[in-house]
């Protein structure tokens, strides 16, 4: 029986899911966050408490010379502090006061014929939270008016390193911004490690973000057949999300690879567009993830498109679930990232020798970084507004080095609060294991006819998104992930399964 | 019976077609066209026939400062003369030789185990049918080997105005342009001329587009219920068009306005999502246009969200199809656009003449511009690989000034070859009916009372694509249009009906 207030699926609704009312004091908590932090970092070098934190919100692009334009979504720091869906605005927290003030663009009276009513300024203030709205033209004099210091306010604008992309945040611009001291130093370390924390609030999106994609997820396991084309998995993910979810955007663009494909580790962009067809005897590789109001997933399932594992296919698929169940299974605070990847590293390179793939010992494989072999990408990474959240690096920390370990996004101690993608991967790719096989360090444990067999098997990457608490971890993730789970899911059964291993299903309140 | 070739919906499948083989020597005529174009103006002004047509395509973006990247998809000109879905590559056409050259990224090795096979130069070369494949880092040594003139040789770069979105193309960047004479005027309005003129393989694409398409909207016209979002009728078609039609992208982000949003012209985007919940009475006004390999379409259907038409939407859904029908009736070679949207008008002014709304002589309203109250959009405009393709105003060409006028995206006459949209349309925009019948000059005709109550009706818009023929025009959409068709496919006759008004759906071979 449904428990009251929650839906159950229908036959008319292949989901028991609906969007969720959007918690908009969820930016006001992060706006009285990061001035608390602030405020804190500004008291302790001695400085005062004076000025504005001052955003600048995503523009809408067209597409070239044309007037094709986007679908906006928001710049994610100014999603974080102001959760304004519109594009143009821009918007200032006082220091002093803690007073948040939106600009909004001044629209042009024909917007009302071609995009809608022109809201009010009330309009926004009630949505938004805030306490002040004006309109872009007036930043230089509202600013003014409101700034209680001596000489030109004060502006802390935002401009650091995204350590994923290599890229700088770009600092607002405004006309007239030359009437303002600007601060580019002290605003994006605060808020960036504000961000790596989530509040309950956050947490409730991105637990619907991961439910409703679960869902999705099994809806697409379960209609998977050979024949099909992968885009088609796609198709059906998206709709899904978007139909009984409300989630117009994706965190990324849909993975659906299958057979060789799945040792692509970003297949599906534009080069490699998810086209190939499903062949009978293909493991399929979906990494795919809804955003509900800014706040995503991220979540890969590995199975057979015909619905039975082989036992090939089982021994790789098996060696990373235990590899992803004993990384969660350790998570809590103080835990170290780094030592999870080795974790994960380790647990697929004893199981790859007891399935007779590698010979020798692990520990001698590991010190050869063997493990970045079959897994190159990193364990996992910070997830939230962005799929790659920023705050993976400190400042002046250092990436590992090593194979493997140089492409985690984060090499951070976990702390409570995190989100993090837990995603152990086994590829058999023929760039990596050619010069592998080749190396004196490394070819004297790998079989050279074992390895051959798995030519054009792909890979296997399993991906739940965790919430690291006080004392451990909480899988945000809702997938079948056992091979019998997916067998059973794949040949019809509903999910959760019903009398199925109880103590793991009925132990959560 | 389905004809030989042709598949049939079966239970499993709600649609009958499925993608079309891509025919990429649609861009080897399209490159022959227009260096054959471009050699009669060379000539014609006494020109050299050297140089080398030079496009650069587009680059994947990142959204800000983010790794996150947004679906590519290829600058619309390049994708006009080459078909090339990557990003990253320059190509050229060699003015002596007709030859075909493209120049593709040289991709570091870490390419293969994240973003996939890296492909070899002669995969480019069959797949985009060309002369010769390089890598971007051999422009100029290629180009100069090529050239048969003396000096530095000489690139036709693109450089002009899009006239829909007032911006100008990029013309292409590369490292030691300057080892190249360059003309930034000649090749823009000869190749945007190309692109007015449709052939045969581009007219295919873009009825696949529409044939999917109207399709998708027949779906989501069946499945409307009040108490849905409507971005759930989003969702309908975008999972329709991929998932059976393999299209990937819209030709726009879809409008799918309900009540009072359907007078919203560009409903739809961020700020105006898609999110009202459709009530009972209410007429939808959907917008929605896949685009397959490039090429485009853009469709509005017109509905009552509970199936059956009221009179007053009767009346204002009859005057607009009335128009519509008009305007197609009349298209041929010759015909001028301004007239056509004149047509329109009129007709739609007389009907709610005829319906008590207007009262007064429908040539004086015309004379003050009375129409623009009601449709304050073009007619139409023209569509290929853009949505609003490119060309509507040749150079030096006067835009209208006049009210509704002033907003077609074309002034000019119908040539063989064009392919344009008819979408009149007749809305009630308070914004605009407020100063009408404020106005001295327009007040006389509206009937306050009758204007009244239609307040918050929003409106209605029908859309189809039409190609002009040597002697009229082929409507290339296959939407239920009369209210009786509508009426009958929501309450679920299949589509086409049958044994309705033969003589209209048996006429054509």
């Amino acid at each position: 029986m449904a428990k009251p207030g929650e839906a159950m699926p229908t036959a008319s609704s292949p989901s028991s899911l609906s969007p969720p009312e959007i918690p908009m004091e969820l930016h006001v908590n992060n706006r009285e966050k990061l001035i608390k932090c602030l405020r804190e970092h500004l008291s302790s070098s001695s400085r005062p408490l004076r000025g504005f934190v001052f955003l600048q919100g995503g523009e809408e692009q067209t597409r070239h010379c044309t007037d094709h334009i986007e679908l906006f979504r928001q710049e994610s720091y100014f999603a974080y502090l102001f959760g304004v869906r519109e594009p143009g605005f821009y918007g200032a927290i006082d220091i002093a006061t803690g007073e948040s003030i939106l600009f909004a663009p001044r629209l042009s009276a024909d917007y009302a014929v071609w995009l809608g009513e022109i809201k009010p300024l009330t309009y926004f203030k009630e949505r938004y939270m805030v306490s002040m709205v004006f309109y872009t033209d007036e930043i230089v004099k509202v600013l003014h008016d409101l700034y209680l210091g001596l000489g030109k306010p004060l502006l802390f604008l935002l401009h650091g390193l995204n350590t994923d992309s290599d890229k700088f945040s770009k600092p607002a611009e405004f006309e007239r911004i030359e009437k303002f001291e600007r601060d580019l130093d002290t605003l994006h370390p605060i808020l960036t490690e504000c961000r790596v924390f989530k509040s309950d609030l956050e947490l409730s999106l991105i637990q619907f973000a991961n439910d409703i994609s679960s869902e999705a997820h099994v809806e697409v396991m379960r209609k998977t057949r050979g024949g099909m084309k992968e885009y088609q998995l796609e198709s059906m993910f998206l709709h899904h999300t978007y139909m009984y979810g409300g989630c117009r955007h994706c965190s990324y663009t849909c993975i659906c690879a299958t057979g060789e494909n799945s040792s692509v580790l970003h297949y599906g962009h534009a080069a490699a567009p998810n086209d190939r067809i499903l062949q009978d005897g293909d493991l399929a590789l979906l990494d795919m993830g809804a955003e509900y109001h800014f706040y995503g997933s991220d979540i890969t399932c590995s199975f057979p498109v015909n619905g039975k594992f082989t036992s090939d296919q089982c021994l790789v698929y098996n060696a990373v679930l235990d590899a992803h169940n004993a990384v969660i299974s350790s998570m809590k605070p103080g835990v170290s990232w780094v030592d999870m990847h080795k974790l994960a590293e380790k647990i697929i390179l004893e199981a790859l020798k007891k399935g007779g793939v590698l010979v020798g010992d692990v520990d001698d494989m590991m010190a050869q970084r063997l493990g970045a072999v079959f897994m190159p990408h990193g364990l996992g990474h910070f997830l939230g507004i962005d799929t790659h959240d920023p705050g993976g690096y400190l400042k002046g920390a250092k990436r590992p080095r090593e194979p493997g370990l140089k492409s985690l996004r984060t090499s951070r101690e976990l702390q409570e609060g995190m989100v993090i993608t837990v995603e152990p991967g086994c590829y058999f790719i023929e760039a990596l294991l050619v010069p592998a096989m080749e190396s004196s360090s490394t070819s004297m444990f790998l079989i050279v006819e074992e390895i051959d067999r798995f030519k054009g098997f792909g890979g296997v990457r399993i991906e739940s998104d965790v919430h690291v608490t006080s004392n451990g971890c909480v899988n945000m993730t809702k997938c079948p992930r056992e091979v019998m789970e997916i067998e059973a899911v794949m040949a019809g059964a509903p999910w959760p399964l019903k009398n199925f291993n109880c103590s793991e299903n009925g132990g959560e309140g």
